[in-house]
């Protein structure tokens, strides 16, 4: 039976660090320590986001475009599943003494995907209008207002439809290996002519390890965050945790949750449970031992 | 039977060029088209280099470093592994319709190597002296003028001992994957408590290939090169190419050659043909095809 594990960004980064190296190393080694018999799964493939490190890395190519030409995002993305990749390997490696292997992974979308005429994922620095509205001219890049903390540029976010080294993970894990794979939802890439070639976008990381977890047959699909559970209500002072859900009861609840944060969380855990009947977990790292019981977290099965 | 192939940096970079996305493309493009039947044999491990590619990532961080904690050195040999390995697969899938994965490789080194004491490596960008020397107060760099052009960190290279995940680029080839790793060399790693922690230094690629070779049991380690042969003389009037090289005749050899450059490719060279019994060819992509026939480039064997 083959896990696939999905780290969010709390596995990484913490509120008020900088993200260095050091702080996303014990972070990890935290989040680790917390999963117990998850991290001894015969099959176990693990992913991970990268909402801070993608747009450190768009930020450093910001300040260095004088001299050092920036890269395509895509790149950005492919650099994100290395720099992450090194610090999950060695923290993987130490907390569980079983060996893993990352392996670059690219995703396919459809150019005619509709994201792609209405961007609308902030990523990167924020900007004051004017030089915003001058890399607009200058890079065709969309940008808009955010949170009133200035403007940002905007991607597509399209849906993943297939993961191109999915054979090659699958080969990792026969072998007996954790892989760790699907980084930042993976690198875009659209299919022409032939070729795969990048795509300006960035794809959903929770949305890309259902189709992971689907492509694998995996049975279980567990989606780490930064809450123990989902709740309805969120927020307020009614908000109640949902222990478990229906397929009926969470496509009911989605229009309730928030579109860049629960919502693609809990589209993709019904996805992969209508798709393969398997069953997903939403929860955090520290309750995870309690989730894994049914005591905590949200189950949701078909 | 398996051939090795490393990559070197004109494979990614020419002279004159700024390094952009597209242009690192069209460079591989260009590459692989000349390499014929090499691209199929049945088990292809492709390694590269980062020189440049490091360089720049270490500028950025340099550049961003008020907005952004510096990674340290071992993530940024990590990120070139993604962004070059990212590039190579796409135009190796293009130029030859064969699947190719790339994994992240951790390669492992002695922390009681001599080039620990000895720091030699020039490695990102160049600085005037003062700051260079408030550099290396800060953050314990060790710096030095190089070259006339300014003065530049320097860091170790030590030699390349174990390749950390050979056991899983075995796999990806065993499923018929063309298998891209070790880029730059690899990520040095040193053991410690049970860990694999990042070093701050650098792995010569070329040692690195031939270390990967003899562990996948290779029959053949091919070392693209700027240069169609390695030549006796390089640079003066009476240069001669040599077609073959016995063992003895690389050790005789190599005092004659440029350290950081021809030195170590013949060494490397030498060292897989030793250890194995294989054939080690040094040329470059235009040569290729003449050099199979033995009609070019430099074949070292026992």
């Amino acid at each position: 039976m083959t896990t696939v594990l999905a780290l969010g960004g709390n596995a990484l980064t913490r509120a008020g660090q900088r993200g260095t190296a050091a702080e996303q190393l014990a972070n990890l080694r935290a989040t680790f320590a917390s999963l117990g018999p998850l991290l001894a799964e015969k099959r176990l493939a693990v992913t991970h986001g990268n909402g801070p490190q993608v747009g450190q890395a768009l930020l450093r190519q910001e300040r260095a475009a004088e001299d050092v030409p920036p890269l395509p995002l895509y790149l950005a993305v492919a650099e994100t599943q290395a720099t992450i990749g090194a610090l999950i390997v060695a923290e993987l490696g130490a907390v569980s003494g079983r060996r893993a292997a990352c392996v670059l992974t690219r995703v396919v979308v459809d150019p005619e995907d509709p994201a792609f005429a209405e961007p609308a994922k902030p990523i990167g620095p924020f900007y004051g209008e004017a030089q915003a509205r001058r890399l607009e001219a200058e890079r065709g890049w969309a940008v808009r207002p955010d949170a009133g903390r200035g403007w940002r540029r905007v991607v597509p976010s399209p849906a993943p439809l297939e993961i191109v080294e999915l054979d090659a993970i699958r080969s990792l894990l026969d072998a007996g290996f954790v892989s760790v794979s699907c980084g930042g939802g993976g690198i875009p890439v659209v299919r022409r002519d032939g070729r795969l070639n990048g795509a300006g976008a960035v794809i959903d990381k929770d949305r890309a390890s259902a189709l992971l977890a689907v492509g694998l047959g995996a049975r279980r699909l567990v989606i780490l965050t930064d809450v123990p559970a989902v709740a309805r209500g969120f927020g307020s002072d009614e908000a109640r945790e949902l222990r478990t859900l229906t397929l009926d009861e969470a496509d009911a609840l989605l229009p309730q949750l928030a579109a860049g944060s629960m919502g693609p969380k809990v589209e993709s855990a019904a996805r992969f449970v209508r798709e393969t009947g398997g069953e997903a977990l939403i929860t955090s790292a520290g309750a995870l031992a309690e989730a894994l019981a049914g005591r905590a977290g949200t189950r949701v099965a078909g």
